[in-house]
């Protein structure tokens, strides 16, 4: 034990089989890179020797190779990634024990998390980015679709129009990425285990050696957050599950009603009934997001009544934050797939469109620019659709005539045909992917390549 | 793939990687007993030949031993525990076909699941038993203590009553459990898809082999209502989770202010603060009840607006649940060891009870037999204490003349000075026990004994 | 203020309204009755004289007819319900200053709350069985029905087999709340603050009173586990809003594929679009079910690390459970209304039965029973489905001499025939209510009717 | 009902009672403002005559100016704001019937939200600002406070320092509030149902005279976004409630150890226990922190699985957050009045301190210096606390010289009582506001007051 000064006894077994953390293991990387950028730092500023610096550094860019080897395993009795790490430079040189001046765990978990979230933070982006180009592809047959509201047939629109709607609403999924994005990217190193360090450390130094775009001043400020803005990602996440369950909702309903089929590669069968075509996937998806869900109200739980200073329970945000990611970097991926694979079947759409009666706000709107008030189109449309639903006809078995005749009206016989044609001029759309976000990631990319060029 | 009849393409190998379930492996063992089960029902009505069901069952039995030697891995590509034991069968005999007649994975996954939750709400009992009598442990050391409303000292208790207050809690925790343990043991198996079969089953002999209390009998019910009692175990785990963790913060608090002392075999230091003796293990159990709140808010997410039938969906069921079971059962091994280790400090709880001003309570109490109106003893006992504040004195450093003379009062002296002595006879408990819930457990772990005799 | 002796300053008027809570007023009757079986047990043991509580009990049972008349409401600056009584009853009597005498607002609130809960719980019963008759009225009308697996057609059922699945799902329902009932009516007065009191009181009295079946017996769990029970209560709410808004799913659905037709007096339509007619309620419902699930996060959340005693945080829990019932009572007002108006329009699902090739497994049980191993049965029939829904064809549309040539059969033509029409006679259910459960509720309710009658 | 055309019964009061929503009110000013924005449009681009729009705006503002002096009601049996609000401005003017040519409730509804959002969103940025104030106007009396890790003493600090971590991390609600409100502040009016409209609108004219930033473009995702932005703010105000909570915690702790002292006016005593100061607003505001939780739930659950387009689920949103903001909004108005009222009690804290050996990590840095590397000097520094705590001592009680010989070491006497005693230089702070917010709200706020300017 690192810290066994002040104890009679070490802590049993089960104290440290209850703390271990698996998912510690996926901060190696982060906290070598960390543990190199705080030892030039204390070189720097002349509180570890040029030769002890270099020592240190050379056994931490030793580990990250035997790491990505696979050949560095965590031990549970060392307690967590720091110790591991801390104990294995040891070994190589004593030096190793000057390598904890001047920090505690608790910036350095911090500091580890916020480089490991920006990477993902990252990649979900860009998953968002291929999301929206699947969205983007799908869109090039562009035929007339049934909306819906109240999952009732609404108005005519077209499948373009449609998947426009998806692309439009992953921007602000994107937006809400870079806004947490800029609160990650501060640095807590240096802030120790709450209230800094008399050591004169450089904190700007750091900051700059590993990314950051500024220094979060207030040490007990730095440590107490934890778990804010991995609270923050799980809501992002949540919402973005949230709009994906509706999607798989949407596209389980389509698939059943025949709007759209699903190819046979991402559907699965029965073992019992062989007539069954299952969207299993699509269902999972759905049922996934209650796990996302689930890990938000964990790390709000957490915090609540919580003492400020550092406390053993934010442990727990690390498997939140990480197993919440996992999911959705899934579920992305599986969806990038699949999207473009979805086959309209213009015949049926056709059909919803008629038996929804959709076209008939556009005979109301015809009748209101001839001067009826808006609610008396209204009620008379109304009328008409129910009597048509009685005798089991379309708005579109009708002649124009006729309906001038229900209706008492003496519309333009072509306006009212155009009326009710089924057009999608007007809501098709050439889809265009915002050009800012990828921009964007690949200059945070490029900050985040430099730092390894820099420390390794 | 046993359901690939109507398909042209099979899944995508993404579809699998997605759907892949590694929860599936602890269902390994009541796959199997309910296999063997129904293969025996079939072999009883007829349904399959003495020597066909004979073969398949002497596989499963071969099966149950592979896998207790761990020799019997999933295969994700399989999809699911059901289909890797059909498969395995198959290979070993042809007559593994026929094992499926008259069955759905639909109800083999609800038989497997409930017997699997019988066995987890037996072994859950038995641990919060056992911590009832770690709490009994730890209160044959009987002294006064003082109580907390507000976080304030309230009036004095002693810790066998403050032990008590727990083994009576958890009683509710019991009941809880048996109260679902009776919904849990129900038989699904003969719902098939979701609407029964047509062959000519027999429900209650598989019932009567699995050791299940009765048939459910509506067969869509049997198969939509997955995740209900999922739910509702998740749900007391929460609850007790939640009683734990007000545990956790009491001990943190108690062993801060001093009146209990850790062992340091249940507490950790600090990397760079050598002063700390931190109670990490407390504090974490804290945190994980967020994680069992997060499942159950995963379940209930899951079930919300879900069409009725079996849905993939449910599939996270699994791990919400099971999850749920580890972390409470983990908690609860660690509580158990830890309580009887805590250690009473006399000299700073009767310090704490003197700050609290504990015994105005029965000083008013006193004034009242003596024909003061309660409210106007209260607003005089209420006054005495905030001159006593300023004083920085407590009521045992006054005489009870003094106590007389302020509270303008012709108080018995020998009753005051009872009435602001500590005591503990009043509220001193010999804890019993409850012996029913033990007895239970006996006869349920008796009743799943005697169905591995009976089938393996 | 009834509390102020040690207070320089009084609570300022911010600290009242942050405090002030609506709900206390629905706690009224409860607490009178509360405060009359006190005080009756007080003269009982001599602690009160006859004549005090004579005049005690008098003001309580006048403020009773007020606030039955509306004219008595609560004011905010007396905090609660109960010093809004006690300073009521104490300007008609002095004696009032009195009633306070051995109890605390902390025994005094559990004790409200529990009656009140009771009540509630035995009228959502009440409710429920009145949905279980409309299911029971919408059965009448007994016809093939599809039944749906992953949201797609899997067998044919009956109109009546699927209404039994919801009566029998709701018996779990009516379970969970008779389990937690025999938890709520427990008696925790005589608690006190949260360590009893040294009066001789008699609890066993003031639950006989109070109609409780027993005494809480440890004090300290009698009060610090306010919100256990109100967090089981939601969480069977919640579980019963997730059935619901499965149910309301199902209907939604239903109606748009036009199987169940709804009536247009529980729909409304759009201020647009005049072809619409919207099942708003039940989508209402659906969003409602998040309500209630928030109400148990809000309990659980209160509960989280929250010291053991009386924590004012647990004033919260009114306003969960109370508006968490409201909701879900409301709801059921509206389903028992709307179910039996219900319409099943038998050519639609005749149409969907056979879209879906609903008979498929009873086909491939038909082979099995002419020695086809089920899995081959089931490759032969699935690879028939795929090729029909290529034809547009569905299984009723071929011969049977045809089907046996296609799966290289030679089934009997009336086995054939038998297999792939659509019948309804092993599903059709006669749907029987479980009378246990009226039952109950009519002997707690006589058991409350008691109570009036002993105390007012 | 203004809809009724299609219907041949209208909805029964079962179904006004169940939909009705009393929030509708809060928004009555904001559908005014929106229904003048939109007339103006009309009548900019013809679709209006001039003298028929002028009319419905004189009722329009006629209306506004009743609801300002209370004299308007909405009725339940019209549903809603919009439909109560056309209602009354058809009974004086039959043009009123026109005014709702172009646009649907589902897009009147969302314009109305966002308005209503941007004002709360000001108003609450305000608050945290006032806080942040308070916690500057408390730092003034600026001297040496034990901080805390794991609920323990860990490193001394001060008072300023400890205000201004609440300071900064507050900055972080500020920056989450207007990342928020950026999304808030487009304008949805236009959107119609779901696909926009055949009519010639001008969606940048209502978007400049309602004051938006710009216009959403996809119809579709303007109206099923519904709830997204509410989601989001309740995040932000579950994240604000859950450190709000963290500040309870620690003033509860904080007034119970005595390091700080609470005014009267800001705690309560209780009814039975005359020694009691009861911290009931903070343990309320504890409490609260479950409400806003649920309420974020609520919303995430309606989303889940919910088709696009406009859905009644969504009404929902209105209630949950509203009732978000309002409690939030209460509970900062709360702190802002409490925190300056706090007094710290400077004795207290050293005592904190030194129990707590809060200097040992200075003295082993001091040790580090000196050339001994960092774990062992943790190590040495460890056994000494612990040999102290055994002998009741504080490290000031020693003599430098017995340090010396205690560590083994021959460290500098003046730099030894320079490590151990208290000093609060280092991190006294000198409290900044951010000037950057009040800058921002006030032109905002100019924007908004502006558009009254224009419509009204």
């Amino acid at each position: 034990m690192l810290w066994g000064g002040r104890f009679e006894k070490l802590p049993n077994k089960i104290v440290f089989d209850y703390m271990n953390d698996e998912n510690d293991s996926r901060l190696i990387k982060y906290d070598i890179l960390g543990s190199i950028a705080h030892v030039k730092m204390l070189s720097k500023q002349n509180i570890l020797k040029k030769n002890e610096a270099d020592k240190i550094i050379k056994m931490l860019k030793h580990l990250l190779i035997l790491h990505q080897k696979g050949k560095f395993q965590l031990k549970k009795e060392l307690e967590d990634v720091h110790m591991n790490i801390e104990n294995k430079v040891t070994k190589f040189t004593h030096y190793g024990k000057k390598m904890h001046i001047a920090r505690s765990r608790n910036d350095q978990i911090a500091v580890d998390t916020r480089m490991y979230l920006r990477d993902e933070l990252l990649s979900t982006a860009s998953l968002i980015i291929k999301l929206q180009k699947s969205f983007k592809k799908l869109a090039k047959k562009d035929i007339a679709m049934p909306s819906y509201t109240h999952t009732r047939v609404a108005q005519p629109i077209t499948t373009s129009f449609w998947c426009e709607s998806y692309v439009q609403s992953f921007e602000r999924d994107l937006e809400r990425i870079f806004d947490v994005y800029a609160r990650v990217n501060r640095n807590p190193l240096g802030a120790c285990a709450i209230s800094g360090t008399n050591w004169k450390i450089d904190r700007k130094y750091t900051s700059e050696l590993l990314g950051f775009e500024s220094v979060i001043e207030n040490e007990m400020d730095a440590i107490s957050s934890r778990g804010e803005i991995e609270a923050e990602i799980l809501f992002l996440l949540s919402q973005l599950m949230a709009k994906l369950s509706r999607f798989a909702e949407e596209i389980i309903w389509f698939s059943e009603s025949g709007i759209i089929e699903l190819s046979d590669e991402y559907t699965t069968g029965s073992s019992i009934m062989p007539n069954k075509k299952n969207p299993d996937v699509l269902e999972l998806m759905r049922g996934r997001t209650g796990r996302v869900y689930g890990n938000l109200i964990h790390l709000l739980t957490i915090q609540k009544g919580l003492m400020n200073g550092h406390n053993a329970d934010t442990q727990e945000t690390k498997f939140a934050v990480m197993s919440g990611l996992d999911i959705v970097k899934e579920t992305l991926v599986v969806l990038i797939d699949i999207v473009p694979t979805f086959e309209f079947d213009e015949k049926k759409m056709i059909i919803e469109i008629k038996k929804g009666y959709a076209n008939a706000t556009e005979l109301a709107d015809l009748m209101v620019m001839n001067e009826i008030p808006f609610r008396d189109a209204h009620e008379r449309i109304g009328k008409l659709v129910g009597q048509l639903i009685k005798q089991e006809k379309y708005l579109e078995d009708l002649e124009p005539k006729e309906i001038n005749k229900i209706l008492g009206t003496n519309l333009d016989i072509k306006l009212i045909e155009n009326a009710i044609s089924i057009k999608k001029e007007r809501l098709s759309k050439k889809i265009k992917l915002n050009p800012k976000w990828g921009g964007k990631i690949n200059v945070e990319l490029d900050k985040i390549k430099k730092i390894f060029c820099t420390l390794i």
